[in-house]
């Protein structure tokens, strides 16, 4: 079956143009004009975007003694609804244990569940030679990039051997290693210290990751890549002090990337300050940065210092779960809820503000992270390419609520917000799984995607 | 009439896959499959690009008491011939002069002559008052950009105070200015002490001009720029020394473009040691570089500090031209003829020797220039765009010759080259203006084309 | 004649310490305890520092048609109020005029006049090669640096290409350049809007001035000194912009040094806004800065980016002078009167509030410059050296004010600041020259200096 | 009874002249002229400089199953013999122990067996809360300054979050924090990689701890302080990569201060290539370097980023000390004999090959140490300091040799090398330690100095 996409302003991640979308089965066959289809989807006064990737989720993800709130129906759902027709989670090793084992529990998890494709990346937490010779079975299953984390000391963190290690078997398998930044030996002093002095509420979970200790752990982690001649993506940055030190690696001609998060374009370390322990709802590691940083952000993006902008979308219940961390910030389980709300917030606050065109919008969500994490059915509306677009209306005004979100978490971080701007139609590989305000499409349907290895030029 | 270009593959600024396009009259309607017209081009086994825009050419210029030697038809043609299918050539004030004067001058001797479209950049050299005063009536006539040299002493150097005029006056009317950087004063000073000590052979020229001095006028131009608020385009840039300075400021946020131009990547200073004189055919200014600063040009341009690559081509014979420098370099002609040579040359030596991608070709190539010069239907294949195609046959092999190219010059600076690729068939507005190896367009087709502003994003 | 300075606290460039100093003739003898001679100076309860040097002075300097109000007389005989015991006048080349006339008529104004010893650099304001072949004889007779200007277009302001003609003669020569950096052609575009828009008071001096015009200047002039091989030193820095530029170059390895002057320590740019035509006492090239620029400068000083503190003295009367610029801020003399004041505020503003040591002070105040500008028997209390000492009571408290000051000029710009500290002896070469509140020396009895080369050490 | 050094140039951190020392008792009564004396020592044809100060020293240090061959008797005699009259050696904590316990056991191996003066650095190996605790104390004692190590993964090595605790402390208790600057993580890997490889000769020793891997840390450790808002002392800076954090944090304002030591500036990586396990006798960490970085600490000393030159004395004999590392280059204790020939090796190498001048020497292997560390009464020449003096002939030609060498060990790095210029008195305190080549004082006349807290002024 054939359809049309009709009368919409296609925007791809170098121009807008007015023209239709021809879609064959799960493909785009053509764009233009004077195409005729089996069926037609209005897309006047709407933009149409190629689907949204989501590089960066946690869908029933462990932390801290509990899981985040959404499972792969419920999470890819909010996606779905939310523009974003394909994301890439991250499988958490156990310390200890096998990537084959976690992989396998995590497909367990996902497949038969998702509305949309997923991918995975692997995050390696424990990386023992054993563990080091599995990282070319996941390659060749299609997940092609593995994380580790310099901070949650005692936990998911890596020392720099073990980091080091993780690089230089990527030169053997093909891979891109992804980094959580923030420099965990400082934040369990910083934690120490505050807890000491009284200090346990939210807003210390601030106070002990300052930005300096993002910045020392980006700059040092570029250099570990620097040193085994790797590539980096360096994920979640939010300050000016990591930007800087991504900036000046590239300015050397190194293959470093970087994405940064809705979140930190939106909210403020101030939002951890709220009464009644409401700050617990904002707290995310690295955590909200002051104001100051935004215009950092945006300017990054703009001059190619990040690539992608995701949501980190790790959502827990402020009831019961963030409320774990009542009278100490450090059990604060870390994590919001944004996996739906990247287009409009996107739309709305930063392109309708002059942060950024639309086209960029295309470049960052969508393009960009396609491109980067080896997605080559995504990320473009082209001929031969997955029928994965959003039908986008610029103008219909909505209040954001978790009354009224699909994700399954029990507040929204940006409550009470007037936006404007809303999916009318979501395509998945040429199906509507959100239309006229709902989700249509059954779990199970999204597949599961491999994805190819990324190899950026370097400097000669 | 209806064409379809079938069974190539298409390029854009992004992405290739395997498409048709589909043009009706001068545009482009459609790019997919399944599409059909009146009339077919075999595009099979090769790529489909944007037509290149050349936005950095010198036809008909005079320059030191003779002319560059190919006119708009010869020019044009040649540009053709090579895949390019609109250039924005270079109005030049007299000293003295109107804008007004020039800018009839130029249109006298280009209208009526031109294979494909072009547009005009205006080079002020003598900003008084009453000049400055013209500016807006260019910006209005589509004349959208503004040049201004930092050398030639003497002759079209302005000095920073009509410099600053210059960018403060398109605060006013909007446009964007261009700058020509090398110190003239230190070129005057060396040029005199090369003369003294009977250094008088072309690589003279070179030892005249080094790349530092190119890096303190980029430095100074971007300065000039930043303290008036406005956007700089640098041309030619040719050297590590200034392409730290362009990085520097869009490192602090700042809008400042560059382009490089093909000769820079390809030739080197050795060139211009050629016995019997032969290296005058290669003085260029800036003069050709040392080899290593060709790296730094790719990396440049990978990274996002240049945006383009052009041609500066302003060619002289060797006879009679170059030859007026005969025992005195500072009397050669400056320039080299390449403007047909660009999309081969960039095809075989920079995307076969894996420099760059054929998407970075057209990015850099078409897109790039087309969206900084605001030519706004030019630069992509995609619905209601121009239908300036290039179809790119990337197997056929040949060797590039003064007796056989195009341009009305009497030698080719690549003379004897070996190159893989070449145009089957070059379109322009949807007409064939190059096939099977001819020019097949007539001189006055091309159109004269008002060209919009580009007013980029600043750093808040 | 023996005299025995004793009780006091020596203070050097590296230490201070107790110890008596032993004056024999002209020179010191010894440094120590247990000395005897055949008059002693008590010094108890005071610092011994060895005597000031100013190496930035404009004694009856012909400016704008009016002359700096200070003569030889006058002038040093505030120098030596101030424990200031050797300076280094200007002599100022006339466009069109030798160097060799500009000499003799210097040492025509100052030989017999003046009341301690003094060197001359030579400002080259007109750099035609005969003069560039003259500037030998000035190394041979003593005067072993000379000053371009990169400001005052159209008339002591030269362009490049002459300052890399006196740059390259020190080549030749020996001899250290000194530079008045501020990008000319940016001023006088400035003056003239402000002049246009009915701007006219004193503040707009500044504006007309702004620091990134001085540090456009400092990285240019960096850059013609790399180019020649040659060492620079840049007066009157008084910015970040300016010592950003000096501070890179040092990093660098290049034999950059510069020097500030003590108004751009204590005074800002708000005082040009003084009512009643007032701010025209505050006017100076470069300009009084905003206040935030002083911890730059204490940080330099601090770090080795700068080496020395002058005065720039170059006073010009309120009333008649001063006044000449009203209704026109282009139009008032450049400078102020300072040389009297600079140890006295030094210690009290500098020392006392803690941005230096006492230590800190001799080395930036005397030391310093005294190497930099090779007066190798002046800067320091050793055996052998010149016995120029300034007895210095850290504890008296005065008033500073016009009314008293020994300065020929009709206004203070320090007037009513209340200061702690002043000279109770100075001596120049073992005579004392101001004791007890008064100059007692006669005019005639300084010395004109030989200054020897300094050739500073080069990254290798 | 006094003493008079009559006849030589005395060389201060500044200057130098013709003088004689007048000494009485203990200390330094007075420099000049036309002084006597009960007695003097001839120092015609002689440097007369403050005794030198070598802050970095290693006698009868416990590594790994072994100790350093130099006790305080022979090492300190060697130092004399050297020129060297104040050492401050580095007292080890045990992990699990604490610092009383560690300062017992050196003081018992100390007091009572040096020829000259000395103090402590007490370096932290082991950072627990109750360890913090006892800084305090040891600054009280005269100890105020401590060392981390950020290598010796296992052994020595503090994590990031114990350095900080120490950092923190002495904001309360005074002190400066001193660092070994190299990555242990990397090292570990690096090693490993090289002995799996079989790769088990010295010089795998450098190619396990390449530059870069110092250049890491010690931008970490910078940064830390920088965090806590601490002054640091980088010991034993060899490299660019160095250099380059050191400077740019002083750049910043920050009071980041370092040293080199002799054999980074003579020897190089090569050494460690010499036959038949010759190799491990320059086996040092961080390990010798590549040539070019040579002119870069002779820069970094210049430019005033590095104040110091020290010795990192650290003696093993060949034979069965550097031999425990035969097949396993991890095994070779890590140091080289040095203290004896800085001052000769400083005047032959540095002085007389004009990378410094012999103040300049003075500067950093006497003033500049004794300043930073708090040695009040050493470091000058001026009345009231120490009598520790120098009386050094310039002139003397010999050649290096365990053979003659006063240092307990086996064979000398520098061994046949020729060199001008050696001590021919040493004074310490007065009293004659090293006259007409040997040394002529007994053990135990050297006494623990207690050091004052330096405390430096920081950016406001
Ligand atoms: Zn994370
Ligand atoms: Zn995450
Ligand atoms: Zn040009
Ligand atoms: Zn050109
Ligand atoms: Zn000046
Ligand atoms: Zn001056
Ligand atoms: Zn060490
Ligand atoms: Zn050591």
């Amino acid at each position: 079956m054939s359809r049309l996409i009709r009368g919409g302003r296609v925007v791809t991640a170098t121009d807008a143009f007015d023209a239709d979308v021809l879609i064959e089965g799960e493909s785009i066959a053509a764009i233009g004009t004077g195409l005729s289809a089996d069926e037609e989807i209005d897309a006047s006064g709407c933009l149409v975007l190629p689907g949204l990737v989501d590089n960066h989720t946690h869908l029933s993800m462990p932390f801290g003694g509990t899981w985040s709130c959404d499972d792969y129906d419920t999470g890819t759902a909010a996606a779905a609804a939310g523009g974003t027709t394909c994301i890439v989670d991250f499988i958490i090793q156990y310390v200890g244990g096998s990537l084959k084992d976690a992989r396998e529990e995590w497909h367990g998890r996902a497949d038969g569940a998702a509305h949309i494709d997923y991918g995975f990346h692997m995050a390696i937490t424990d990386a023992q030679p054993n563990v080091i010779a599995e990282m070319g079975d996941c390659v060749e299953q299609g997940i092609t990039s593995f994380k580790v984390f310099m901070a949650y000391k005692g936990a998911l963190m890596v020392d720099d051997e073990q980091f080091l290690a993780v690089l230089e078997e990527t030169g053997k398998t093909g891979g891109l290693v992804m980094v959580h930044c923030e420099n965990g030996d400082a934040v369990v002093r910083y934690q120490k210290e505050a807890m000491a002095a009284g200090n346990t509420s939210p807003k210390y979970h601030a106070w002990s990751r300052p930005p300096e200790v993002e910045g020392e752990a980006t700059g040092r982690a570029i250099r570990l890549a620097e040193w085994t001649k790797r590539p980096l993506f360096v994920v979640h940055v939010t300050c000016e002090e990591s930007v800087n030190e991504i900036r000046a690696a590239r300015d050397r001609g190194l293959p470093i990337f970087g994405e940064t998060c809705i979140q930190y374009l939106y909210l403020t370390v101030d939002d951890l300050d709220r009464p009644d322990f409401e700050g617990a709802k904002y707290v995310c590691s690295p955590p909200l940065r002051e104001e100051k940083n935004q215009a950092v952000l945006y300017q990054a993006l703009r001059q190619g210092a990040l690539q992608g902008i995701s949501t980190d979308h790790c959502p827990f219940n402020f009831k019961e779960q963030k409320e774990l961390g009542l009278g100490d910030f450090t059990k604060i389980p870390n994590g919001l809820p944004a996996i739906e709300h990247r287009l409009t917030l996107l739309y709305d606050r930063s392109v309708r503000a002059g942060h950024m065109s639309v086209v960029d919008l295309v470049r960052h969500g969508s393009w960009g992270p396609a491109r980067i994490f080896g997605l080559d059915k995504k990320g473009a509306l082209a001929p031969g390419f997955d029928a994965d677009v959003v039908v986008f209306d610029p103008d219909v005004k909505h209040t954001i609520s978790a009354s009224t979100h699909v994700m399954n978490v029990d507040y929204d971080p940006f409550e009470g917000w007037e936006v404007q701007g809303k999916p009318r139609f979501v395509l998945s590989r040429g199906e509507t799984v959100y239309a006229d305000g709902k989700v249509v499409s059954e779990p199970g349907r999204g597949r599961f995607v491999k994805r190819s290895i990324f190899e950026p030029a370097v400097a000669s």
